[in-house]
């Protein structure tokens, strides 16, 4: 017997039918024994139709007043799973994140949990109760709803396995695991039985949408086992095999020393590249480029500084493509008389392909392996960008399916 | 200046374009000087939506979780309102019951207001801030939400502007007032400028749909001054116009003394009448017939027992006519054989028509001259029921329209 933290997103809670679909896999759960708490999104749609009328109401909502509004579409979740599993005979409580209470600060729409009293939910749980908890929401220390923003539910099921202790927290989702790499782009792409936080870490910031950033760094501070997998498959399919079905998130390293050196190839394909030719180089010069890019919301990935020549230096950087226009306009507008900059360019053709694994802190050659790979297929290199468990290099989009599959195939990720 | 509470309905706040037509009017009346609160029902089709998909769930939902997720609609109203008055340049803060906090009790669904803590409200008041608080729900001891039920909003509202000492609790709906009898029945009907709590209680019990009951309830208890108004007209329509209009639901009677005797005529089509025929009259046997027919949750309105003759006796009540053959069923099945009667008899094709005034006390002759009138016009009396302030009778349904407007024209109810 264990406590296990069930996470649901809001297409397997989509419609009342899928609602009782998710309560018979928890019933199932429960009635071998463990102790269950579940942590649903809103349906589907729910949360873009709450932002769609504050929108109508106010084009840039009021952070508090909208997580008054977006906190409800979970509200309305919890509820009806506690009966979908009333229904079936078991006893069952939801609370908002206010009930329990997940503490927040009072970022509104991007809250940070601070703490989370477990006492009550304890006490149902003893009771032999099944306590749904409402995901994306807490409350701030002056009683103000606060959401997590987008994704938000994974962090609340991690923190709440976090702050119980739980043995495990299951992420059921519409994706049966995490790959190698996505398997749209390479079919030979395989999923990986376990990984580590830190390459999930890296994989998520680097453009795999299976889990938010938040959670995973969440996971990986309280070491919570956090194992994604598939709401699709049979509610009723035997317990044992659910149990060790999809990719488990580890906290221990030596769980994957028998794996590849390269755990995946992780890619984005929006991304754009702007340069500052001709910049002076002097103290402050990259805050005074990039100080109005962060003012203006935008966030900056990969940075390059090149060597000076002559005291002038390029300065580089890489944005979402959804911002470029406007970083361009930023750039032009308020940085570049000031700065006295000879030009600004940029490109919104460009894609980031990187490949990531723990295995390569011991390994040597694993960049000169990516390079060798990519120049063999005649692509270009744009940028490189490495940390201790990754090499990012920024490509032109039309060649990233070819990079992505060359570098699959270079680094035996096929074979178990 | 005044603290001034108002009320707006689900229809008022049917679409994003109404809200924002419903925060000009409160601008208004806060650019005058008032404090002001706002109680929003959830937008109109809603909390049917809501109660809808608990359903699919469950068909009889579990009471604590039907509130947790009927509660959400008027969370969404108050964060649009309170972005539609941001919009137009007021403070605003939204509060959903539980963050003021309105304390109820914990029976769910149906929950009755216990408290308001008015520092929070009070503070933003003084700030210059427009309050925004949820109508229909409150919190339990226990941190639960406990919504008070359909059309509970009227009675947050008269619940708030108590707690608050408000000089006047505003209810905006879709009809300009309380009326000597409804327009669609007796074209003459005339809308009342003031009319008192206790007729206002009967006139809501009795069947006119403009008030829930027990907000009146509320009204009379702590003397909340209480005005019915149209939400229909031009919000930008002047002030003191608005300020009289409608009508007031007033607790000092002697603002009443220059009206007629009787203020209104009421009705309410859907009755039916049982009739247990040769019941044996022994102590108890009153409770032995309408204790399963409580049981059954079914509301009894008029009651009367007959004399006696040779130790037998004959006792008649009024049900809803959507209760009747069910009714009919608890009685044959659990009533009749137990206590001996001869006979269960009913007949559901009756309606009750309703003379209210508080100057009937003062004034004898009002019942003669209803029966009179009656009479005249070949109207039989089935069933007779009487309080201090009005008189009832159960007759034909198919003479209900006559009898109201006969009754309408006796008492001059056409004539200020």
């Amino acid at each position: 017997m264990a406590l296990i933290v069930h996470k649901y997103g809001g297409t397997s809670m989509g419609s009342t039918e899928r609602i009782k679909n998710v309560a018979l896999r928890v019933a199932k759960w429960h009635d071998a024994g463990h102790q269950i708490i579940v942590v649903p999104s809103a349906m589907s749609g729910e949360t873009n139709r709450l932002i769609r009328l504050a929108k109508e109401i106010m084009p840039e909502p009021d952070p508090r007043e909208l997580d008054m509004i977006a906190s409800t579409g979970e509200q309305v979740s919890v509820g009806l799973l506690s009966m979908a599993l009333m229904a079936i005979g078991k006893q069952a409580v939801s609370y908002a994140g206010w009930q329990v209470a997940i503490r927040t600060d009072s970022a509104f729409t991007k809250a940070r949990i601070q703490s989370i009293d477990d006492q009550r939910v304890r006490r149902d749980l003893d009771a032999g109760k099944i306590v749904i908890i409402t995901g994306f929401q807490g409350v701030d220390e002056h009683g103000n709803i606060a959401t997590l923003g987008r994704g938000g539910s994974d962090t609340s099921a991690v923190a709440v396995a976090a702050a119980l202790k739980a043995a495990e927290c299951l992420i059921f989702t519409d994706v049966d695991g995490v790959y190698t790499t996505d398997p749209r782009v390479v079919s030979e792409a395989r999923r990986l039985k376990t990984v580590t936080f830190e390459e999930m870490l890296e994989m998520a910031s680097l453009g795999s949408k299976v889990l938010q950033s938040r959670s995973v760094e969440f996971a990986g501070n309280y070491k919570v086992p956090t194992r994604v997998l598939s709401s699709l498959t049979d509610p009723m399919m035997p317990l044992e095999e659910e149990a060790t079905s999809g990719t488990l998130i580890s906290f221990e390293e030596d769980t994957h020393m028998e794996q590849a050196v390269i755990s995946g190839i992780a890619f984005n394909r929006d991304e754009a590249k702007i340069t500052v030719l001709g910049v002076p180089d002097r103290p402050g010069i990259a805050y005074q480029i990039l100080g109005p890019i962060a003012d203006a919301n935008i966030e900056v990935d990969m940075i390059i500084q090149n060597q000076s020549v002559e005291g002038k230096t390029d300065f580089t950087f890489t944005v979402p493509r959804g911002e470029f226009n406007r970083s361009m306009d930023v750039l032009n507008n308020s940085v570049k008389a000031h700065i006295g900059a000879a030009n600004i360019i940029g490109d919104n053709k460009v894609s980031k392909v990187s490949v990531v694994g723990v295995g390569m802190r011991s390994h040597v050659g694993i960049a000169s392996q990516m390079f060798r790979t990519l120049s063999e297929e005649g692509i270009n290199i744009q940028m490189i960008s490495t940390s201790e468990i990754k090499i990012s290099v920024l490509i032109d989009e039309k060649y990233m399916e070819l990079a992505v599959r060359a570098l699959h195939k270079a680094f035996e990720l096929e074979n178990a």
